[in-house]
């Protein structure tokens, strides 16, 4: 496992994996790795001849008042978690080295963006698109892979990549939760005791309702309703969004009956906690 | 040479040649080709195992007003002109593959756009980056070409694939002109025989212009003025801009001590011409 921090030679790497057949399997990420990163990295692992592992944390997604600076670091940590899972790069830029002085060129998926976490961090979908680009020109994979933790991301990288015939395969991955069901995020490191018995509710609530789905629940408004019913009831967090919106393309739905995903963003504390569940109407085809 | 309409096909057959060792060049254009064009595929083929030329009117770079509709098209003619220069690929795909629904993903190059062109064409040189980047995803040339006329674009792209980690090289060649002067433009074909005779002045002007600087003329705003009084006094035109820019960066000057480039744009009846000049100091080190 190499660590490479130049834009060139990792580009040079990669041309030369290429041009001897080798397949690329790219999992971007932005340190502070925990289980569910590391099933990303086996997964690419198992599809691919050669995994590379990125870690930046990239500035451009993130807003004036967000938290770019206190967001947690620590690569000896994620080399160590990443070892013996078969990882041949940690590719890890300089944010100088990402975007130079006269940096300039930004990538927008200009629908995908509006609505759920676009609305609430403007710019922060553009600067995904953009790093993800950069990094895909960089790393040439014939896949990266994403957890869906981040739906909305996924789905916009997803449409960047085509839209841009980028030829190259964006995979999703299910979201690996804590005992208790909590989605693994780096930021969870920000939770208080407190704030972390709270924050099972988000899955919990999502749960629910995917169980009314099951007992032929349709109507988006009851959904959003009970979820908001088991946040409020047990947490004093601050909900941003709960929304039902369709699977594939993330358009608002009212009623269940196609695949969906319903969403929500808390705020617990001062920190900001997504997730998402994938519901579908019992005779579903799709999905 | 062979016509390739489809984006999947154009694009394994890059990667064939890629793997196979070959240097690609491309040579984008919008078709109706010209001697300037010509000369683009010629040096591409000097400088390439491999040349692609692509014809494809973008209709993301153009106005709802402008003249995407009445663009001259002529793919019998242009493949005539291309016959024996060396050409393996012409690509020319449809919009509707291109463009596909739902399609929504736009590079912008922020600054570099903005202002001369970007000013009286919003959205242009958004619509020129996302079609580029997209060529060069799907043809995966070592190398592009463009012709100096379009001066901010050349910027524009360059730039953009800088900033993208495209890993492609973006080739600028000095505008090729009529023996009158006029920049060579698939636009010119709109003229009529008396805006043909006044557009002539524009190149004039800049010649001019030139010959203050080599006689150490150094303020912008005289050097404008010229351009202006021949434009004006010789042509009823209507003038867009007459600019003074930094040749590297396109920052605006007041005093060209370093290398810079005049650019113009005139409407002649209704036809929008435009047209550019480098010009520097006798002792300029650099360009």
């Amino acid at each position: 496992m190499k660590l490479i921090k130049s834009i060139s030679w990792m580009q040079r790497l990669s041309l030369k994996a290429k041009r001897a057949g080798k397949k690329i399997g790219l999992v971007p990420t932005m340190g502070y790795l925990h289980q569910g990163h590391l099933e990303l990295v086996k997964k690419a692992g198992r599809l691919s001849d050669l995994v590379v592992v990125s870690i930046f944390v990239n500035p451009t997604q993130f807003g004036p008042k967000e938290d770019f600076n206190r967001y947690p670091r620590d690569l000896t940590g994620d080399l160590a978690k990443l070892k013996g899972l078969g990882v041949d790069y940690v590719f890890t830029p300089s944010a100088k080295e990402m975007y130079p002085d006269g940096y300039q060129t930004y990538v927008e998926v200009e629908n995908l963006s509006k609505g759920l976490c676009g609305d609430f961090r403007p710019g922060h979908f553009r600067g995904v698109a953009t790093v993800v680009c950069k990094l895909f020109n960089i790393v040439q994979p014939e896949f990266a892979i994403f957890g869906e933790k981040d739906y909305q991301q996924l789905k916009v990288i997803e449409r960047m990549a085509r839209d841009l015939n980028l030829g190259i395969k964006v995979l999703g991955m299910d979201t690996v939760r804590e005992k208790d069901g909590l989605a693994m995020s780096s930021r969870n490191s920000y939770l208080s005791k407190e704030a972390r018995v709270q924050a099972i509710f988000l899955s919990r609530a999502l749960k629910e309702a995917k169980k009314l789905v099951e007992q032929g629940e349709k109507s988006a408004e009851a959904l959003i309703g009970k979820v908001r019913e088991i946040i409020s009831g047990n947490t004093n967090g601050r909900i941003e969004y709960i929304e039902v919106r369709d699977a594939l393309d993330l358009a608002l739905v009212e009623k269940v009956d196609k695949p969906c995903q319903i969403l929500v963003a808390v705020w617990i504390g001062r920190t900001r906690l997504i997730d998402n569940i994938r519901v579908q109407p019992k005779n579903s085809k799709r999905g």
